[in-house]
């Protein structure tokens, strides 16, 4: 596992800043500014409090220097990378106010990601672990869905990256999955994949949710790039993953529904290519990290 | 416990349009707008799926007439009550396009702040049994921190309201919290609180946090409003109780420091006013919801 | 070919409130607030001025009715519909002031993406006179560039399927498009395809720029989902896609480079399934329009 | 002519942060991303593929650095100049990755404005060709209309004097210009004038469109600052410059209507003032610039 | 003096929008929502307390419907208005927290606005008093500057016509205004009109500050459109007067400098056509309104 | 009183930027750029034209260096401090076109600042020249209210703060403050106050408005932070400043009602331990401040 490509300041500045205007509110950090006198500099180390998985280092200590361009970052970690608990990711420098005003901010940003990561990291070692860590044949990737925090979409994308994970669509724009509810208005797969096919451009591939093996079969007839198994048995997917080798072209098999660090390795020993799992983005614990004066 | 204020539409919604234009993204819901007739309308249900305190409703619910104003909302639930597994929360009518398309970004959104609120009803359940379920001398309230989601500040304060918990310091603005690190910059508890003293209006409270019982009695000494009891054992605590309430004016209590539901109920039983919890907000798992076409 | 789905407003109204704003400036309409009375009240027809493919009507009538909910459309034509010139598109009715006042926001807007559909309307024509108004075998379908005005990409890909064309990627991150400079820094088709596929998500298509038939072989051998052949000949074309046609999979064949609608007709008759053309977006004149008050 | 005055990023990176948020996406440039590494450094020439004249170079540039403020601008042409198809206008060095991510948002901008240059220099080139390059008595000036693309107003309007043309109104907001459905509402050319002058402040001047010589006689007796000549044949044109000539005071005169390359000299020999051309920016095919490795 | 034509919407809500945030900030209006039931409905009254000239009425008012539109508004009153002390302007009617919490932002629009209309009226009125209420010869009309509130312009411009005076420049870019600097630079006043005369277009009108007779000379030897006659004395006032009724074409004379209600008859005696007068924006005190529960 | 802590250009950059753009409309600075050379470089002086308390001065000068960073700034005052008429608060140097665009810009935010910091000052200066300038007993301290300029409430706050005031609530939401309305709807302030205390966090202070020595018994009584004391007459202030210090806690006392420099040292002296004070926010005159090229 290679580290993400890094994010452009561009594309999590704004969001930084919004976070920033919510912590200082009309009337700044009362605080900081009466007792830390303006010329006070310091030095501070953010750390990691627990053994986890980094990510959304960057975009984190941006908040820093948003609120006063003269602190200065000295980057120890770096996004993808694990780190130990107690350990240095980054040393700050300067004026000591923004880096007290601007800490929350920060440590909110890097815990909630790092938080993604290490969820991702979780399951993915889980498979690893039954399945040795080479990625190739019966090395089932994890994914991520759109069950994501509202704002913080590409970041938490980006999060499951460095967790070792790969992306799932990005938004309802960029790739078709038919769901139930959509097999149910056409009247079935086959309809549904026609409506599809005669609406998208070439570079738009199409995904299928299918909760039985009858729905499966449709779904290989229509030729589809790929079927989202949802909450099948074990017995269920290891026979889908077979139906769907022999077809062709061969889809790609994704299981769905519930998948925690427990049932993972059993699921991607089916032979499926993905197992994508919501609660990594939407509901996995923060990294514990905090800053540390000099 | 009642149900906190409804917040205005004017507080929520520039985020839930930025979250549907972050799901929506430049080319719209292809499978959607392929599969389902413009003039096809329905009706879904919100659905909770596991039991949970509900939270977030007329703002997820928002999403839907923000994108199509043609759907009606249905409420069956509301902000702060109790939702069973299973039960209906509202029913969406009209358009059906709009109605799949905003569905995520409705769910996104509710099942992050039930999930919240539903985490501080479990801290505040546990309190209750051991401490009988009536406000007064005895019970403690659960607040929560600025350990929020970067962007949802006020969505999250609102949703530990519904929960039963109670709003610590929305920002570094509306009042002043004296820290370790400023405790150190300033050479004390005394200096730092003389120097907010002299620089905050008359309407902004003082909360001093302390590690231990010789920074409490200066804490005491300086008159403040509140003190926050960090990370002390439970006969610190109850000593600390005792030393504040014989203090004049009598400062306000507060516990923190990693305080879980099994924890609660006996640092409760101390006597502090308040037990601040961060995890409600920084990791709680959401409330899972669903839409489900009738 | 049907009509694209309809925009939503979340997605069009920033652009026309803009457009308003940047027309209005800070003292608005000088000439007709001094003229126009504010009781005065009128109808107007919006009118096509030449022969054409409409699109964009709904979102730049929105500008009427965003100056002044007041005013009523009465549509009469829409988007990927075609008008003789002369022909009525909508009628508005109500207060004259501001439909005089949002006029050229409106036609501004209608005129530009009528173009772009009237272009591509031209070119789907010319192939449709060699090879024949129906979809399939050797009916090569016109599709789009990122060559689009800054600000309006989703606008003119939506005026791109108003005219009977398709869209290729709307941006950077919803598929892989391998080009010259890539290929270069790669070192060849074969590494650059490698790095992609490790990086990129299931749902990501992959297509690679071609110049010369060895180029084409290696992006045949790779496996990738389309291939761009740019700037061939027509024999080189005809050869390019008998080699596509017996790869597997068998990728879309995608042909570029200064297509006109002169060359269009026989570019698609060499076989290939789409003809990109970029002066669809970046250069089709725009559509007379006009507003003629009744 | 010189050139027009620079642009402050001010007015223009608003726009382009846009049209870099527009391309990139929540996911950025999979395609660079995957294939280019971190590291590489490059060199590219922005270059001109055909003749033009140039418009927007700073701007068009600015995404680059917008991107990443690594890498380097180096200015070979400058707005307002002439360009020889194959002539390098800039130099950008730096970090490979955004140099490719930022390609096509800077070709966009400064395609489409030097597109609308090179049109207006057709213009008045074909102008000069027939009364000589000499400003003064017999020369008219091209200007453009409020016909211009939604959000690009002040950079079109930089362009068509990058072109050797003349601003004509910003906005509805500058300047007055009562046109045929003003002059019905208020039942005549000199109502319509006596209550402009009521309304607006002493900078303000008073344009009014006539198609008839009756009309231009009633504005020369309101003594207008411009009359705006709409539709007239050669010979309308040429009395109607005979009889501004003689009202006191002496207005501009404004040719409108249609006038494109072939009929602007002759046009021009009536003696009007202005051409008011719409077609420079509504429909000016984009001028051909590309980026090139080195 | 007839009442200016309305401001829509969207010129004045993001700014009302704006406020309404500032003072609601992250946890809403706490007394409002703890104190008044959520059900509790009423009627209040905005009044003036103090005579004076009205301004902003309708962007005041529409604070509370932006807050919940369920509130309903009944006018009373209008911008350009006389209103006495006591008067009621408007009713408002409907849920009563949002009545109580957008009241202080409507009320400081209103009280800024109307403070801005009643400074005018009253230097308006003084020369009226001296010169007679006819516009015509000898009456001299007041106009404002650009020493607006930052994000105000239009609305404080809107509100100086609401007075009864007229505007001058909105910008820098609607009309041009040679001051002492720029006269400076080029030097002389000869050369900067020339300067400006090759550089703009014919729209624009050419405004020049002089500060002696021999520059007025200068001035009107360049025949501009109008003079700005800074800080002269009566008698050269006077004089000034009578030099530019001499020239042709006759400008505009202008008065500045330090203007008051007192000193405004005996300037607008000496014939100048316009008296500008900064401290109606800057400096005038906000006429007393408030919201009344009936 | 010492120097207020400076504002992060986080918070008042975007209020700076859109008062650029306000002034600077499409076209820019239509004089500077026809008379001034591009390359002509120079220095100007910021000063003030009469005695103030300087506030804002920063922000002011921010405007120079949005508009064009190669401006650079040398401060000669600060925030807080004194200024005599004609002394020098900056100097600015560098390019000057972007000097004299910006001038505008700048000093209206300056002068409006400064202006609210003088009125301040005036009020406190006259109190301190009736009790002695020491802050302790019998020092009363000027505080500011919600009357403040919509969009500039954190700026005018700030330059009360610099004038020697003291803050009063920023917001609806950072305090609590029990107004006439809110008493009426309740039926009385014991009720009024019970609610607030079943509503608010722990960190909110709570504040009563009275008309009436009834009225602040029953404040009294329910043990509020501070007490506002309305419209009172000198006898009423002393009587209820005695009832207040007899009372355990001790609330605040805060005079309010039209409050003026002449009437504030007799308010004062009844020790009350605030003046609030709208007019030095909603009606303070700007300070005479103007750019001077050197």
């Amino acid at each position: 596992m290679t580290a993400p490509p890094p994010l452009y300041p561009l594309l999590y500045e704004p969001l930084v800043r919004r976070a920033l205007e919510e912590d200082l509110g009309r009337a700044g950090d009362l605080t900081t500014d009466a007792v830390v006198p303006l010329a006070a500099r310091g030095e501070a180390r953010v750390v990691a409090r627990a053994d986890g998985r980094i990510a959304g280092l960057p975009a984190a200590l941006s908040a820093f220097r948003l609120l006063d361009p003269e602190v200065e970052i000295d980057l120890r970690s770096a996004d993808g990378r694990d780190a130990a608990g107690g350990e240095t990711l980054a040393v700050v420098r300067g004026p000591l106010r923004p880096i007290l005003s601007a800490e929350r901010t920060a440590l909110n940003l890097l815990g909630r990601l790092s938080g993604v990561a290490t969820a991702t990291r979780g399951i993915v070692r889980a498979i690893e672990a039954e399945v040795g860590p080479e990625a190739g044949a019966g090395r089932a990737r994890v994914v991520c869905t759109r069950k994501t925090t509202p704002g913080l979409r590409a970041l938490e994308k980006h999060a499951v990256r460095c967790g070792g994970g790969a992306n799932h669509r990005f938004g309802l724009d960029d790739a078709v999955l038919v769901k139930d509810n959509h097999r149910a208005v056409a009247g079935g797969v086959a309809e549904a994949v026609r409506r599809v096919r005669a609406h998208v451009g070439h570079l738009v591939k199409v995904e299928v949710e299918v909760d039985t093996l009858e729905e499966l079969d449709a779904a290989l007839a229509a030729g589809v790039d790929a079927v989202l198994l949802d909450n099948m048995s074990l017995d269920q997917l290891a026979e889908a993953v077979r139906r769907a080798r022999r077809a062709t072209p061969r889809p790609v098999t994704e299981a769905s529904g519930g998948i925690t660090p427990d049932t993972a390795p059993r699921i991607a020993a089916t032979g499926v290519d993905l197992l994508s799992v919501g609660w990594i983005t939407h509901s996995a614990p923060a990294l514990d990290v905090a800053l540390d004066l000099s």
